[in-house]
């Protein structure tokens, strides 16, 4: 199964692809759409062009999406949302099933605990994609979200039934 | 000049298009724009086809969308949010420029004073567009914004300066 895994961000948009086979992955393609300066609109429209292209161009299967952080900073959460909005969007119009999942729940995924500083991420994400090279912070999370996706999509992986027990 | 007011939410979204020629307003349409239950991306896919196909059916030439009230509900913050990235997305992909306008800027402009109650802002919506049956509260809001955007958008309507004259 192909899984394109999202960061939502409005200025910096990363994006992952991997195959996952059984309990085999590997690396497909990643990168980080951009938008910045100009009319909101315009900037939304632009990041949807960009993943759309990814999806025309790599031809993912299913979609995983990171929870947004949400802070206390209001006008910060609500410029992610914008931007999480299309990061939904352009994938369902793509007719593909769209998993969401929380940053921790990711990284106890990759890297095994939840609280894991972003270099573990990408460490984690480099050990389990041999050969990757990795477009930057944003892409790397990407890759992350589709691992999880990975994990927890195939079927009988017993992973979640082991984080439960684990207390996780 | 036709404008298509929206205003963004995840349940309800209301939009209203009006003519504008010179001073003169009239009504075209209203409506609400719906979304309940399931997953988020398939909500928001159906927010967006429900948008696009008000603009393909009223045909508008400017857009204007309500900012949206920022509070410290995050998780309400990033609800409205991923709405309002639909409710910016779909006019900018059909060309269409888009304004933006706060809340307090629309009750100034439509009722006169910035905290104006909802039934105020339906009561002058009324007024200024004869014979006009609103869907509902979120609708009267929509039309409200559309125009207000006739207003600022209106060239040499002096609009602005006075506002400014009077601290608005």
């Amino acid at each position: 199964m192909r899984i394109l895994g999202i960061d939502p961000g409005l200025r910096n948009m990363g994006w992952g692809v991997i195959d996952s086979v059984g309990s085999r992955m590997s690396h497909v393609a990643n990168g980080i759409c951009h938008s910045s300066g100009g009319d909101l609109a315009v900037r939304l429209l632009s990041l949807h062009q960009q993943l759309t292209d990814v999806i025309a161009r790599f031809a993912p299967e299913e979609a995983a999406v990171e929870h947004t952080f949400v802070n206390k900073d209001g006008v910060a959460t609500l410029k992610l949302g914008q931007a999480r909005g299309i990061a939904l969007l352009v994938p369902a119009q793509a007719g593909l099933p769209v998993g969401e999942y929380a940053p921790n729940k990711v990284k106890k995924t990759v890297v095994g605990v939840g609280h894991a500083e972003k270099h573990q991420v990408e460490h984690m994400v480099k050990l389990q994609l041999p050969g990757v090279k990795i477009a930057g912070a944003d892409a790397a999370d990407a890759l992350a979200i589709a691992i999880c996706h990975a994990h927890y999509s195939r079927p009988g992986s017993g992973l979640e039934a082991a984080l439960k027990r684990v207390g996780a």
